[in-house]
């Protein structure tokens, strides 16, 4: 759109000015000073004498006002377009509601040729259904939406109160790999690697669903240990809370049964949660959003699947006994509880992965408790106990149809795990972009991860 | 080896005891006080009237006394394979050396019944190239070794000293994904996705290998950005600091030039191996390591790659211009300036990815600069400034060979970039596994991750 400017700056002949030092938010907090003020347009309005720009960083956002006596600079200012970037130089000084820059002078950094509408600055409904294959074809742009970066700042601090929690805590990060033979489902529901090599030939590897086998084993070493790295679904499955590929949060705790793993995931959701909306005031200002933290405070209500059934079933829906619940059914079981987290505890056998132990009063539940949200945003995160009893996991696997001698050989460590100074022991895990979902109350899941990978779209950056 | 007592405290029958509350290392800031300790028998030595336990558990090690008079105890203790887990209550007493536990009862929690020689908690050399088989074999049970549980130890500080520098400094966090069309090097150094999607198809899905391509458009937002996950590298090569996943820690910066990134990384460097050695005494004790902390402040020497090929010339090694330095070649160079980090400088393009700057004083050469440690450990980490003109970044993709429209179309959003307002920018990349093997000297990288995926080593859990 000013080609004939763009390479006012010098762009692509190297960058020899100095680094960048300012960021608007410090720039706002002087006075009378001269500016160096590095940044985006985020917008222009142009009157016979001036034009103002509203320049945006990472920080913040202010106004630079070119008179049109300053010649040059107001030729340029007349001409840019919205997103271009540049390098503003000026005198800090008191507008009509807030500080701004008179412009000195004004270089094109960097000019922007294409043309969207609307522009990832501007105020439209960027979580909406209308949007989305707009807004997902041009992601790399639309990262730059006031929104979308709230949502990643919140994200970013909720994973950094999550390190920091564990971590005061003694747990030990484990590098678990993302490469793995060991699935906690099926290997249809996984994806598969084409991964050879030469001297050892063709192996079966996949990308991990759940580093739960790891982080058991960790245990004997560390006895607490945690984990959040992408994890991988293949499911066929279009929703609103589904990725492909999502962040996981692992957790594995030596000496625990059911009721402490409980007590420790609300703990923990709870205290993470809470330092997180504290310290983003701003991004839930941006989104419109507050938290109730007091309905997140522990402890939540807990009943049983049986009783959850109960419920469901007296509704008219009539969901077989072992089935997962749907959004549906969760849907019905919030309405019931209202605004409050719900525990659901005893999930069938049939419904859970095969390391989860087996309820010795009715072996076909098993030892797990699930926290479902309200609202329709579904299960945040779930809590189990695992088998330490070598029989016990040999069922479970057969039952689960891990049967053939390939499949035996993949989990033989694992199963031999058993064999040598086994414990008691239980783990949590979270999807992380499903509590920051719910946390900011945005639509669709594909609004909390930067690159979305989702069922049916293509293509994913 | 105990099968009569594997069922004495009910394993397998559902954990009913309380969560463990005190470690080792708590109990032995204790005196005269009932002691309830869970652990696994690290070894044992029996006399006539006295069994000798060494109990351990994450956080330290202690002796439990069982005398004779404790008829059932002292039965137990007397039979018990090492590697069982206990669960052991007593009284706190001072011994000959130290605090140990007189013995009331003591239970049998998980038997051990594998027999290994030698075993994980037992001292030898565990790094040493003879054991490497069988400790890989049974990586899940030498994670309680503990020299690499010193080293799991320090890696996690090391990581989050990372994430608390960054953060301090108010880089944002990106969740870039590990599912990518877009790859640094060749496809065929690439691991590929058996990738598929009723809806829209078949996709070219890669494993990335450096996910500066997201980061690059997250500045626009952000300016400032980093990732720590793992990354891929399917080349078939053996050597001892090559993971085919590895984590790698990715910056990106907004408005800065390579000197900006050199004295970045050094700072960077300094100060999160600084934090983590400091933190680390323990760990350093039991790796029998010191790390002259006064070898790794910045700035480090830089010469450049012209220069160091004349070195290396010299000393009668004929590698090519344009060509990386192999191991032999980085040796020689190390040897030349002794016990201090090296930064190389101008690294040909034909050697360097297509995303990095040429030099326009010499576009042979690239905008880069990579960090070599002493002592044959290799490079750290490597600084580059970003390609900001279209034509010079379609120029270098041509050359890397990215010329079909399969491929171009891969690409294009990274492209656009370049039409929508871009700014310098320049990035950073360190492998986590080569800095901590470098300050604990560890001989090979496969030690300086749970779980290592090596070429030509079978299977990998």
């Amino acid at each position: 759109m000013l080609g004939r400017l763009a390479c006012f700056l010098g762009i692509g002949t190297g960058w020899f000015l100095e680094m960048k030092k300012e960021y608007i938010k410090d720039i706002l907090k002087r006075k009378n000073k001269d500016v160096v003020l590095y940044g985006w347009i985020k917008s222009k309005r142009v009157s016979k004498e001036i034009v103002f720009l509203d320049v945006v960083d990472s920080s913040g956002q202010m106004q630079a006002v070119v008179d049109k006596k300053n010649v040059s600079s107001w030729n340029l200012a007349n001409q840019i377009a919205p997103e271009s970037s540049v390098l503003i130089k000026g005198v800090l000084k008191r507008g009509k509601n807030n500080l701004e820059v008179g412009v000195k002078t004004i270089q094109l950094v960097g000019d922007a040729k294409l043309n969207l509408s609307p522009r990832p600055r501007q105020d439209f409904d960027i979580f909406g259904s209308s949007y989305a294959d707009y807004v997902l074809k041009n992601r790399h742009l639309f990262l730059r939406n006031p929104k979308l970066q709230a949502v990643l700042k919140f994200k970013h601090k909720f994973l950094i109160n999550l390190h920091k929690w564990f971590t005061e805590r003694e747990f030990l990060f484990l590098d678990a790999p993302v490469l793995t033979e060991l699935l906690l489902y099926d290997d249809d529901s996984a994806f598969k690697l084409d991964y050879s090599d030469k001297i050892s030939g063709k192996q079966e590897v996949f990308l991990s669903q759940c580093n739960t086998f790891q982080l058991e084993a960790a245990i004997h070493s560390f006895e607490k240990v945690y984990n959040m790295t992408p994890s991988f679904r293949a499911e066929h499955s279009k929703s609103s809370r589904h990725l492909r590929e999502y962040w996981h949060l692992k957790v594995e705790i030596a000496w625990a049964n059911l009721d402490d793993l409980i007590k420790i995931a609300g703990e923990m959701l709870y205290a993470v949660a809470k330092n997180t909306v504290e310290e983003c005031g701003n991004e839930l200002e941006v989104l419109g959003v507050k938290v109730d933290l007091d309905k997140l405070k522990p402890p939540y209500k807990q009943i049983t699947y049986d009783e959850a059934l109960k419920i469901i079933h007296s509704k008219g829906n009539k969901m077989k006994w072992g089935k997962s619940f749907g959004v549906e059914e969760e849907m019905i079981l919030t309405k019931e509880f209202g605004e409050n987290f719900l525990f659901i505890r005893g999930i069938p056998c049939s419904a859970e992965g095969f390391p989860f132990s087996r309820d010795k009063s009715n072996i076909k539940i098993t030892r797990t408790c699930d926290l479902i949200a309200p609202e329709g945003f579904g299960e945040l995160l779930g809590t189990a106990e695992k088998i330490t009893d070598k029989k016990e996991l040999l069922e479970r696997m057969k039952e689960k149809g891990k049967t053939t001698p390939e499949q035996m050989k993949r989990y033989q460590w694992y199963v031999d795990l058993r064999d040598y100074g086994i414990i008691p022991h239980g783990g949590i895990g979270m999807g992380i972009e499903r509590v920051v979902r719910y946390l900011l109350k945005i639509p669709h899941v594909r609004d909390t991860i930067s690159f979305p990978r989702l069922y049916g779209r293509y293509p994913n950056p």
